[in-house]
C-alpha cells in the first residue's frame, strides 16, 4: 500500500531526518495529524486483511525511543538519542519491519526480575565489553517476530536499582548469532499446512507469534539504547505502551469491520438480513467497533509534543482506548456467533465438499438463499470461525485482552492518570462545606 | 465564565459575521477546532456545576439552522439563509440564551402529524398571513425555557408533504404573546422551597424542565425559517440532533467528573478510600466518564465543513457517543451508589441535624473518619442523591438517556451511517468467491 | 392477606412450637419448602405493593436467633435458645411485627469496634446488671423501624475478644424507654404532606427508613439473646444475611413486575406497545426480573436442616441471588425510563393538572393514544418515576445494593463459598499431570 | 458412572414401565426431584469430562415424546404414546445411547419448509407405505450423532397443514440403511491425528457433531411418534427445547467449574493467585456460572406433572436458564483468558517442547513458579485454549449459543410465557386509575 498512490496520504510519510518520503510505520509523529492517520492506516489495513498485520510495533518501538532516549540523553548525558537517530535513519532507508520485543517470560510473577530462581527469566545483560554487551534470556509473545528483519528489545516492566542488569534495550537483525526463534502453535494452525482454502477462513492474511531466546547474543554499542539505567525501564515501557495502546483503536476496529460485514453477509444468506433482531445486533456491533475507533481517534488528536520533538498520544485516553478493547471484541464475536448460526462450528471439511460423493449432500442441504452457492456460504461462516476460534482469533481476542498490557495494566494507569484530587475539590466546591 | 480570561479561549469566539468576541453559546463553528472547545468547555460547565446549564441546546439550535437555512435557500431560492444571519447578529450582538424547542407532544406515536386525534399535539402554523405566522400546539421536556431569552422552534420529525404545516422552524422572544409556560415537577424539586441548603445536594446549580404552549402565537416573517418545507424537516431535526448528540461527550463527562469526585470523598470520608474494590469501582467510572468523552471529541476532530460554511459534527461518530451516554451514567450512578453505602438514602434531614437535641444524635452517630464533620459528609452524601434519584438525576439520567433523542433514534442513526455494504465487500474479499 | 383464605398457604404457616396458624412472617422454617413459600410469599407482596413491605427483616431475625441461640447453647451451654423460645411465642401469638436491627453507624471503617474514637459508634453494653444489660449506640437504616412492635438487635459484624462488648443480641418493645427514632428524608418525601395523589406514584404503600439510637436503654435478661459471645456474632451476622439475600429474591421480583407492567402500560399508552425494540426490552426486564426469582427460589430447595431443626438456605447460592439484585433492578429501571419517554421527569405537578386553566392545557398536550385518559398516563409516568428516583427508589434501587450487605460482602461470601480447591483438582485432573 | 455405587441415586434411576434400575439418561422424569437430580448429574458429568457429554439430547427427546404422544393419543385417538412406551422400554433395557435429532438445515430461514426452492431442506416424508415411512432430508449439528445407538427425530418447528409431511418423529437404530454422517470438521480437530495429549488441552474428553443425511430412509411404523400431525409439530419442539435449555443449567455449570478451576489454577501457576483483581475475576466467573445453576435448578423445582405424567419444566424458567446460558459462559471465558496471560495463545507445541534441543529453552522460559514443572503449566494453558477457542469452546460457547435453540427463540418464548396483562394489572391498580 505505502506504494499505492490511493494510500499514499496514510501509508507514507517524510521523514523528519531526510526529508525522503518513507513508509509511515517508520516514521515518527511530528505532529497530532500523524498520530491521527496511523489510527486510520492501521483500520484501513485491518479492513484489508481480517488480521494482525504486526508492524504497528516497529513502529511504537521507534518512536518510544525517540522520546525515552532524548530524555535519557537531557538527564544522563548519554549518547543514546544519537545512536538511535542513526539507527533510524538505516530502517527508515530500508523500509525495515521491526520487531518491539518487550514482554519477557516473567516466571513467578509476585518476584521481581533479580529474585526469579532462575535470572534469565527476565531478559538481561550478562557481559558488558568494550565493543558492546551480550544479553541473556527471551521474549515471549511475539507478534511478527518470524517475518521481521530486526528486533527491538525493551524492557517489559518498571525496574529498580537491584535489577539494572534487565533494564536493556537494542536492536539486533533478526538472524543475528544467537537468537532462536521457537513457533507458537496456534488454534487451527496445522490446517495451513493441509493444502485447503475455504477451511482456513482468512486465506490469504494471519498473523503468528513466537517465542525468542537470546542465547548469549552479542549487541554491539551502537545498537544499545539503554543499558543500565534502571529509572528509565519504566518510562520506556509507559510510552511504548501508550503508543500501542492507541493503535488497537484502529487495527481492532478494522478487524471488527470485516466481521460486522460478514455477519451480515451470513445473515443475508440464511435468509435474515430484514429480521429486527438480526439488525439490531449489527447495530450493535457497529456501535461497540465505532466506540473502539473513537477512543483511538480522541487519544491521538489530543496528543502533545514532547522535548524530543515527537508526538505522544494522550496516556490516559489510550489506556482508555485499549480497556475498550480487552472488552468489546469479545461482544462482537459473541454477536457474530449468534447472528452466524451454529453451523460455524459444525460444518464439514472443504475436503469433504470437494469430494464428489460426499460434496453432493454438503452442497444439496448447506446451502442458504437460493442465490448463494453453498461454497459462499461455506466461505463465510469459516471465516467468521476464524475470528471467534480460529487463528484470527488470537489476534481479534487474546491480543486485544493482552497485547499492549492486560487489562489490570490500563486500570493502574488510568488511576494514575486521572486526577483524583482535582474531582475531589469539584465535588466539595459544589456540595459545601 | 465568559468575561473570566482565565476562560476566554474556551468560553468566547470571535462572531465570523461581525469580528466582534461573542460568547462561544452564540458562535458558529467554523472548523474543527470550535468543535472540540465546545465540547471542552461544556465538560468544564459540568465541572463547575454538577447539573444541566442549558446553554448548549441554543447553540446546536444555531448552528443547524445557519445549516439548513443555507441549504433550503440554495435549493428553494428562498431567503431563510439570510433571515437567520441578521437573527444571528442579534443573538450574538446581546449574548443572549436560546432555548431550542424541538420535541412535541407526539400523542400516538404510532401516527404521523396529520393523523393525530387532535391536530395540535404537534405543534404547526395555524395561519399565514401577509406579516407573518401563526402557530399553535406546544413542545414539552423544555430544558432551560423558563430561563432563556428567546426560543426556537424547530420541526421534532421527518415530515411528509401532508403534514407541511408542521413544517414549522422560527424564533420569537420568551415572553411573546400567547407563549405559556408550565413548570414540570421533579424528584426532589420542593426541597428548593424548605430554605434548607444540605438537602439540596447541590444548593447553587440545577436545573428545570417546562413545557412550553404556543396558544396562537403570532410569529413575523423575519423571524421565520422553515414553512412548510417539510422535505428540510428531516435534515434540520438530524443536523440539530448530530450536534445535540456531540454536547453530551461534554457535559456528561464533566458531571461524572463531579460525581466521581463525590464517590471518592465519600470513600475517603468513610474510611475505605484504600480497599481495593472501591479503588476499582473508581477506575471503572472514570473509564466509562472517559469513554463518553473520547467519543465527544472523536466526533468534533472528524468534523467537516458544510457547504455553508460551517462546520458539522461526524454525524456517525456522535451518535455513538450519545448511544453510550444513554448506558454508561447509569452505571458510573450504580457505582457511586455502591461506593456511597445506604446512608445516602436513609439519612435524617437537614433541619433534623440542626435542630439541637436530635442534632447532637446525629452529629455523634454519622460521624465518618474522626477528621471529617458530621456535616461534610451529609452534603457529600446528599450531592450523590443529587445525582442518582434527586434534581441532578434528570439531567445526569433521564436526559443523558432522551435528550437529543432516545436510544433507539441512535440507533437508527448508526444503522444508516454505517456503510454495511462496504463491510459486507470487505467480508467477501478475504473469504474468497 | 393472612386473613384471606386466597393467600392462606403462602401467608400463613402453622407454628412448630404451639401447632397453631401463625402469621408466616413470624414462622420458623421447618423444610424447604416453607422456604420457597416465604420467596414466593413476598413477590406476591412486591406485586401488591410495588415497595418494601418491611416484614421480612424481622421473620429472617427470628430464623437466624433460632439457628445461632441454639447452636450457642450447645457449644456454651447457656440459655439463649429456651428465652428465644420463649419470645419467639410471644410474637408468634401476637402476630407482632419485628424490625431487624443489625447495621450499626460503623464511624472509621478502617477500624474495628473497639478502636473508634468513639467508643458508641457500634450498638454496646454499657451495664450489666442483675436483672439486664443496659446498651448504647444506634443502629442505621432501620426499614420499617416505626411501624415496628418489636426491636430485635443483632451485631453487624465479625467481633474479636476485644470487641466483646459489642457482641450484643437483644429484643425490646419498640417504645422501651430511652429508645429514640430519627426519621430519614428521602427522596420526594415530602409529595406525602401536600395532599397529592397522583404525584406520589405509589399512592398507598411505601416505605421509611430510620436511624434508631437506643440511649442507655435497659433489657431484661430474658430479652437477650447474646452478650458478649464474640465468636458468635459472626454466625449471626452470617445466617441473618443468608436469609436476608434470599429475601430479596422474592420481593425485588414481585416489585420488578410492577415496574414492567408500568413500562408495558405506558408503551401502550404512547401507541409503541408493538415496536419490535420496545418488545425486546420489556423481555429484557423480564429475563433479568426472573433470574432474580430463580436465585432465590434455588436457594430455598438447596436449603438444609441446621442442628436446632430451622432450615437454612443454601449460602452459596443466596449470596448469587443478591449478588444480582445488586445489578438487575437498576438495568430494568434503566429499560424502564428508556420505555417511559422524557415526560416521566419533565411532567407538570398534579396541582397544575387540576387547577383548570392550566390541566386545560395539560389535559390536551399530554394526552397518548386517543382511548387512554391524560390522567392515567400521568399515574402510570409517576409510578415508573417512584421506581427510578422517587420513594419506591430507595427500596428497589439502594436497599437491592446495599440491604442485606453491600455487593462486597456477597463477593467475600461467594469465595468462601465457592470450593476452589475442588475446582482447581476437577482441571488438573483433565489436563492431566 | 451409572455402575458407581457412589454416583447410584444421581445416575442412576427406577424404571416406571419395569420397576427396573436404569441408567438415568433414559429415565422419564416422576417428579421434580426426577429433574434437579438430572441437573445435578449433568453439573456433575460436566466437572468430571470438561466437555459435551452428548447424552442429555437424547434424555429430553425421550420425555419430550413422552408428553406429546400421550396428548395426541388423547385428542387424536392415535396409539403413538403406546408404541412410544415399548421403544422406551426396548431403550431403557439396553441402556442405548439416543441422539436427539431436531435441527433442519433450512436453507432461506425467511421462508416455510413446504415453500423453500429444494423440498428436502427440512427432513419429510415421501412415502407412506404400509409397513411404514419412507423419510428424506437431513439433521444438522448433531452432537454425538456418530457415537450413538439410536436416532430420534423431531420436527424443527412449528408446521402449518401445508407442511404436514414435515411433521415427522421417529425413532431408526444409528446404522440404519440410508443414514449417512457428515462429520464437523472444528477447531483445532487434526491434532487429535498427531499423537500429542498436551496439546489438545483435554485429552480425554470431547464431543463432535454431525450433519446427518437421511437419504431414503425406511421407518417402520412401530418406530414412527408422528407422521402429519402438523399441529403437534410445535408442542414438540416447545417441550423438547424446554427440558433442553433445562439441561444446560447443568452441564455448563459443570464445565464452568472446570474452567473456574483451570483459571485458579494458572494464576497459582503465574504466582498470581494472591492479587486482588485476580480474586476478583474468580468470585465474578464463579457467579456467573452459579447464576446458571440457580436456574437451571429452579426451573427443575417448579416444575409440573403433565397429563402424561412425566413432569416437565417450569418453561418460562428454563427460558431464562437458556438466555443466561447464551451469555455468561462467554464473559467466564473472557475472564479466563485475562487471568491465563497471553501465553495461552503464543505456546510452542508439544512437539516442541518434547524435542531435546527446542524443549531445553521452553522449559526454562516458561517455567512460572519455582514448585510447579513448566509441563503442567502448558497443560494448563492448553485446557484453557481447549475451552476458549479449541474444540471444548465449541460446546462451552457455540453450543451454549445455539444448542437447543438460539438466544431469540428464547426470547420468543420468554415474551410468550410472561403473562403481561396481569403485569400491567398489577401497576394500573397501584397507580390508581
Amino acid at each position: 500500500m505505502a506504494n499505492d498512490p490511493k494510500h499514499e496520504d496514510l501509508a507514507t510519510a517524510t521523514s523528519h531526518l531526510t526529508g525522503e518520503k518513507i513508509n509511515r510505520f517508520t516514521h515518527i509523529h511530528q505532529n497530532t495529524s500523524d498520530l491521527v492517520k496511523k489510527v486510520k492506516l492501521l483500520r484501513l489495513l485491518g479492513q484489508k486483511t481480517g488480521a494482525c498485520f504486526q508492524r504497528c510495533v516497529g513502529m511504537d518501538s521507534l518512536n518510544a525511543l525517540s522520546i525515552v532516549t532524548f530524555e535519557m540523553d537531557q538527564k544522563l548525558g548519554t549518547e543514546y538519542y544519537k545512536r538511535f537517530t542513526e539507527y533510524l535513519k538505516y530502517v527508515q532507508g530500508n523500509d525495515l519491519v521491526c520487531c518491539g520485543a518487550m514482554t519477557d517470560p516473567k516466571g513467578d510473577r509476585s518476584l521481581r526480575p533479580s529474585q526469579q530462581a532462575d535470572p534469565d527469566l527476565y531478559l538481561r545483560i550478562v557481559e558488558q565489553r568494550g565493543d558492546g554487551i551480550v544479553v541473556r534470556g527471551s521474549k515471549v509473545h511475539q507478534t511478527g517476530a518470524v517475518n521481521s528483519h530486526e528486533i527491538i528489545a525493551m524492557p517489559t516492566r518498571t525496574m529498580q536499582k537491584e535489577d539494572k542488569d534487565y533494564a536493556v534495550s537494542f536492536a539486533v537483525p533478526s538472524d543475528a548469532e544467537g537468537v532462536i526463534y521457537i513457533y507458537g502453535r496456534q488454534s487451527c494452525d496445522s490446517r495451513k499446512l493441509e493444502g485447503v482454502e475455504i477451511d482456513l477462513g482468512n486465506p490469504r492474511y494471519g498473523g503468528q507469534e513466537a517465542m525468542i531466546v537470546f542465547d548469549d547474543v552479542f549487541v554491539p554499542w551502537e545498537r544499545v539504547f539503554m543499558a543500565g539505567e534502571s529509572e528509565f525501564a519504566w518510562p520506556l515501557v509507559n510510552v511504548f505502551s501508550s503508543y500501542h495502546r492507541q493503535s488497537y483503536g484502529g487495527c481492532k476496529a478494522g478487524v471488527g469491520d470485516v466481521l460486522v460485514g460478514a455477519a451480515a453477509t451470513i445473515a443475508e444468506y440464511n435468509g435474515v438480513a430484514g429480521a429486527s433482531h438480526i439488525r439490531d445486533k449489527l447495530v450493535e456491533m457497529n456501535h461497540l467497533n465505532e466506540t473502539i475507533y473513537a477512543c483511538g481517534i480522541a487519544c491521538s488528536t489530543e496528543g502533545y509534543k514532547t522535548p524530543s520533538g515527537t508526538y505522544l498520544v494522550n496516556i490516559l485516553l489510550s489506556n482508555i482506548c485499549k480497556q475498550n478493547v480487552t472488552r468489546f471484541p469479545y461482544e462482537i464475536v459473541r454477536l457474530a456467533e449468534d447472528i452466524a448460526g451454529g453451523l460455524m462450528a459444525t460444518l464439514p471439511s472443504e475436503k469433504d465438499f470437494k469430494n464428489t460423493e460426499i460434496g453432493n449432500y454438503i452442497n444439496k442441504y448447506l446451502k442458504g438463499t437460493k442465490e448463494v452457492p453453498t461454497e459462499s456460504r461455506l466461505r463465510m461462516l469459516r471465516l467468521i470461525e476464524n475470528l471467534s476460534m480460529g487463528l484470527g482469533a488470537i489476534g481479534y481476542q487474546v491480543e486485544s485482552m493482552h497485547g499492549a498490557g492486560s487489562p489490570q495494566a490500563q486500570r493502574i494507569m488510568i488511576e494514575r492518570e486521572v486526577n483524583l484530587d482535582f474531582k475531589k475539590k469539584l465535588a466539595k466546591t459544589i456540595a459545601g462545606p
